[in-house]
């Protein structure tokens, strides 16, 4: 009976197997924002020959790994980093219980608005601020934080969500390389934290896929209930030559496809791109004022100079908003 | 055409779908090296528990996470660490490109097999040890050697593998737990990336999956190659308190399952239980002097005794391997 059981279970999947490798031929485009051009072209020809059973380039699924920077890739960037706009917000609210920060620099100057004078702080000044913020609290509550600033909180352009600020081409190519057998993973200068509180509703990317910056963290047991306390030291930056160190702390392997828009990214592209194997390489290009923004070379948040003068002669594909991209946003969430 | 194509895989997936879950009754007991004890019965209550779709302790495949130590909990961590012999075996290999060790401590008294000035030298000594042999290479150098010396070496009382140096009803756990739609992972005190050299092939958990100590790295690039440099700085502790703020950097989120043997893993248990949900938490209680080793409170290597002492009032469950496994290691590989 078993015997008979497994063999009719093996023909069913076998048939079921067929037709499913049939279908997506005959599906719609998964990347419909995507205009047809050169990059998506390329997208796509990576995808299919390195999923290509028995060609020269297959790749098994369980190495199959594309990494993703956050800010200006997935999600915009531009005034401020969402994250730069949380500080000021949770600044704001805490102030009423830290009346000394009237008096104290550089918390004054940005309860006052006084940008200069907190930019003039420096690096410094600015982990304060950052530190105020993102400290002193257990992993919970700091979680809880986040996520409810991340509810209330409207980007000043446009008055959405930022969590409503992503890229809808960015989406769909998330769910195409997953649907086509990658783990997609986020690697992102912003805080770890804080990226996670969102990540999985947003991209379907779970907290373990999320590498970022982070601050040292102890272990406690508090009234017999145990607690990671966020400390305010600096544990570890991902960014630029960061990068491939976080992912291979996280990963201890090396990605076959990197995503990114700026020069904090160039390090993880050239050593994704550096593997034995088949790779890919992308740069979001914004070069779009009248539907996102327009920046590179020059900007503030973003720096594009040195991606943009190599990116050709190392392969990587760049991607221009303006000329690549159908739309922008999602629709509004009702 | 298309239309008609999807109801046939559907009806062929839906019935597919429902001989899988009707086999599993039908087929063998997926712990067979377990005896049929209370531990053994409570691992599978457990799983059933939290499986049980509708019930009131389900979880969701996503959130069934579950952590394992290594040292003594997966392998044989008596009469020294696998990692210990790894480091007496690589300073003899490089002794001849170190003359300056014949009469430097502790380098000397370690070649010379004087053990006691090597632990009188203390951490600092053993440190010194530990990062000459695990730091100044780059990580795909670490891995080489790792590999190397894994398929080389041999336990000196079975003169095995050290790789089969397993525990038979660990794997199959391992398995059980995997097939249940559990995430397995290690969360060890060892190094991350000596884990990471055989964590694949012997326990079918993937790189990404380890968690250990770790030394800090950097990323160069040579001659145009990329590499990441390990140096000779200890980053991360990942015992005893340090496994929670392990789990919590690298997962995001707090396990539902976790197994130990010593008190380096009572705070990942401790954290794992205190979580909100249905949990589970389970002790590997050495005591098979004749099959394995015997040793608890007194042992300079995984000592146990406070979670002795605690198991019975948190609930966890202590496995003896004498009364609990029917076998210990797997066969020899031919």
């Amino acid at each position: 009976m078993l015997q008979r059981l497994r063999s009719v279970v093996r023909i069913l999947a076998a048939t079921s197997a067929a037709l499913y490798a049939v279908l997506p031929c005959l599906a719609a485009d998964p990347l419909p924002s995507w205009k047809d051009g050169a990059s998506k072209k390329r997208i796509v020809e990576f995808v299919e020959r390195v999923t290509r059973q028995g060609g020269r380039d297959y790749v098994a699924p369980q190495d199959r790994i594309a990494v993703f920077d956050n800010d200006g890739t997935l999600w915009s960037e531009q005034p401020v980093y969402a994250q730069g706009a949380f500080v000021v917000d949770r600044l704001r609210a805490m102030a009423p219980s830290h009346p000394e920060w009237k008096s104290t620099q550089p918390f004054q100057a940005l309860l006052e608005g006084d940008l200069k004078t907190v930019a003039a702080s420096g690096e410094t000044g600015l982990v304060e601020l950052v530190m105020a913020t993102h400290a002193g609290m257990t992993t919970e509550e700091f979680a809880a934080v986040a996520r409810q600033w991340l509810e209330s909180a409207r980007h000043p352009k446009t008055g959405r969500p930022y969590t409503e600020m992503v890229y809808q081409p960015m989406l769909e190519l998330l769910t195409y390389l997953r649907s086509n057998g990658f783990e997609t993973y986020i690697v992102s200068g912003g805080g770890i934290e804080f990226v996670r509180a969102f990540a999985e509703p947003v991209y379907g990317i779970p907290p373990q896929n999320v590498v970022g910056t982070s601050i040292k963290t102890r272990y406690e047991v508090r009234d017999g209930n145990p607690v990671i306390v966020r400390l305010a030291e600096v544990e570890f930056v991902d960014d630029k030559a960061g990068k491939p160190v976080g992912i291979h702390r996280f990963l201890g392997k090396r990605p076959i496809a990197a995503f990114g828009n700026s020069d904090g990214d160039f390090e993880m592209l050239e050593w994704t791109t550096a593997g034995p194997g088949p790779s890919f390489a992308m740069i979001v290009h914004h070069d779009d004022a009248e539907r996102e923004y327009a920046y590179d070379r020059e900007s503030h948040v973003g720096k594009l100079a040195r991606g943009l003068d190599e990116a050709p002669k190392r392969g990587w594909t760049v991607v221009s908003i303006k000329d690549d991209w159908r739309t922008i946003f999602p629709p509004p969430r009702k």
